[in-house]
């Protein structure tokens, strides 16, 4: 059902809400669209008409600085006309009144919903009742998925590495509440990686975890042994303080990447971690800082991802209309 | 001497603060030109040069995130520069400072102000004071005026009954403090309206309303009856918890709208409401969301009615600077 | 060293930190260049394609509405992309994160960083760290330095006074706290400004004023003698419920400026104020509304002043990069 309601009926991406349910070959042009869009940000006029008198509609209710600021510039380089709207978490974001609120800005004419919610779901929801003429782009609901960091993801680690099909990628971290990771397992199943381990404490796993077609370590050292992409998460501070982790210090020692650590790796792996990163507590800094750490590429990538995702949506919508 | 203020001495409009006071001809020459930007709105480039290189200065001393996504919405589509300042109600809107900070702006060689103010008569105080090169936009003040949405909802109403002077106009609920009311009331006596209703009860009524030009309905059903169009209005929550009202239930029964309601009116009247609505409280879920409904109308409609106001006014600035 | 940071090895204006260390010849060049954009804020299109596809990034770690409103204006005068971050005061504001801050904004393309912090040296500290094709602007860093603000004040006095060499400045206030006067001292020192005067009571004097290269006046009166410019600065509230002053009203007697005051400065002088004044504290309201008051030309001259400085730094990081 998730895929049906992403694609139109001959199969072309309308909404990205999740990577789950899509097929190799739109993920690869998802990939293939990015990397003509890193020459335009390369560029002295970061700027392509694409999205010219098109409304992007990048509705926060869970406020983010750095994600939204990767929407609008995406937005603003493809020529896009942009709304940006801090929605507080009231009684408005709520079941019958997100309702009033997506179709009062869609009669405004609004062409694509950005749209981040502390509730899973809450894209799909926007995608099942928007016009034929309208695209939902997921930039994070709840717990559920994070589909454009996974694609950026993707795109960084085929920038380095070429093809998945021989590559043994270790996600390190809270696999549990990380929408991140869900996003990263799917996308890298879909590309037919060669394996992909997930490394956490018992309570940082999700039951089931074999399910998504993983192989899980709960020890960082034997986990990491010649892999060649090391992807760490953020560990979020309330976790902390929660009865779900010992100290900071002891899960550095446990599960704290160091240079050391690194060693256990290929020795040409890449590190990468979604940001923002807590240096000392998940990532060593001189990791964060060093020749194998592809933190800020990811960064960049990440744009012409957005840019990507958001031209390909857009011209399926428009087809529709 | 408000119409004066918004006119220029050979009678065009050069502000927008009230529609007290203007011309049938004036309004008219409204809604012709919102109907040409309709066109705009819906083709896929929706965008027009008209204020190209002009800075609009949106100041939201009162928040509203609807309006103020309508009206940066408006003045995209007519590519202006837009500042946005949400001014927090301090000491700096009141007397002196408040001149200060407008003629700080204006020395920014901003060209068009869009003021949404808690305080009745904000607008024309800037509009007193600014130079004879900028123009003023009243988003609402107080419980004053609204003009805009008066003229949205003239809009709609033109388009599906084509005129004003045979029909029979319901506005319900709590006049006494709406300044959309106020600028309805207006609007449709200038057009000529057939009739005009006001339908609330006595604590919801300002005094003298028949010297509005109204006649004063107090049971909804009487004054439904054979009706072309019905306005509701929002109920404000503070309204509730006043002496002013008794509870919600009892408000909804005896002015809230229902489908059974609806059908002492014409067979094809249409429903309105400035939006956002209370589902429950002043309207049914399903009158709003029914076949009668021209609700969301409204705010497609909203955007062509600022644009169109925006580039009058702007136009008649640029002669007299 | 200071310089060093902000030129280019030949010499030329790659980011504008402080002006501190800046030679005649540059300082002279912003200001003809601000000559040429005052014509174009004044015509009916305000706009000039200098920036497009290019993106500003207007990093507000202090809140300032007027000063972000300027710059958010010179920049969409420009055409640039603007990205808009108001970054609480937190942790993330100091040191290590600050850097990943910096680092992670760089990495999204951005081509100028427009930074105003509460800290002194924050601007130089980004300036440190950024690429070599990335500029960086200082818009007000702690008690440090406001150099854009002292360019403009130097431009509003060039453009009634033509020259400095001949003239008489006093600059009135609370001196020690101000980044505005010591950008205002190191301006008219490099632009060899005839005699500069302070004008002060001992508690709002830096220590060592002399070495400034000012001579120091305690009595207004005394102090406003003959000369050519009075600039007033404006007095921080905090100021005057700390032990430093006594109160605003014998503030005001002793160091306000009255219109009996300004007869004491030559009969052509000018009266500048940064904005926002306190009217009745440090400048009676006839003196800022009289007709030797040029405050609202310093906010217009702002924006031509900002676009020349973006301009020309923005050109050199192009080359660098």
């Amino acid at each position: 059902m998730l895929n049906n309601l992403q694609l139109t009926t001959d199969g072309k991406l309308k909404h990205f809400l999740s990577i789950e349910g899509l097929s190799k070959a739109i993920l690869t042009n998802i990939l293939d669209t990015a990397e003509s869009f890193t020459s335009v940000t390369d560029r002295s006029i970061k700027k392509v008409p694409i999205l010219r008198g098109k409304t992007v509609a990048n509705l926060f209710f869970e406020p983010s600085t750095r994600t939204r600021a990767t929407f609008e510039l995406a937005a603003q380089r493809l020529s896009a006309d942009i709304l940006t709207l801090d929605i507080k978490t009231s009684s408005a974001t709520k079941g019958e009144s997100l309702l009033d609120t997506l179709h009062n800005l869609e009669a405004m004419q609004v062409d694509m919903f950005v749209i981040r919610h502390q509730d899973s779901g809450s894209a799909h929801f926007f995608a099942q009742h928007v016009g034929p003429g309208v695209s939902v782009l997921n930039a994070g609901d709840g717990q559920h998925s994070h589909p454009t960091q996974g694609m950026l993801d993707m795109f960084t680690i085929r920038r380095h590495k070429q093809q998945f099909e021989n590559l043994c990628v270790a996600i390190v971290g809270d696999i549990k509440h990380s929408r991140v990771a869900r996003s990263q397992i799917h996308a890298l199943n879909v590309l037919n990686t060669g394996q992909v381990r997930v490394i956490a404490p018992r309570t940082l796993l999700p039951e089931k975890t074999e399910s998504l077609g993983v192989q899980v370590y709960h020890d960082l050292d034997e986990g990491l042994k010649d892999v060649d992409v090391i992807i760490m998460l953020r560990l979020q501070k309330e976790r902390m303080t929660s009865a779900l982790l010992p100290s900071e210090q002891e899960y550095f020692r446990q599960y704290g990447l160091t240079a050391e650590r690194v060693k256990l790796a290929k020795p040409d792996a890449i590190v990468m971690h979604p940001g923002p990163a807590n240096r000392g507590i998940e990532i060593e800094s001189s990791v964060m800082d060093g020749k194998q750490s592809v933190i800020l590429q990811q960064v960049t990538f990440g744009i012409a991802v957005r840019m990507a995702i958001m031209s390909i949506i857009a011209s399926q919508a428009t087809l529709a209309s």
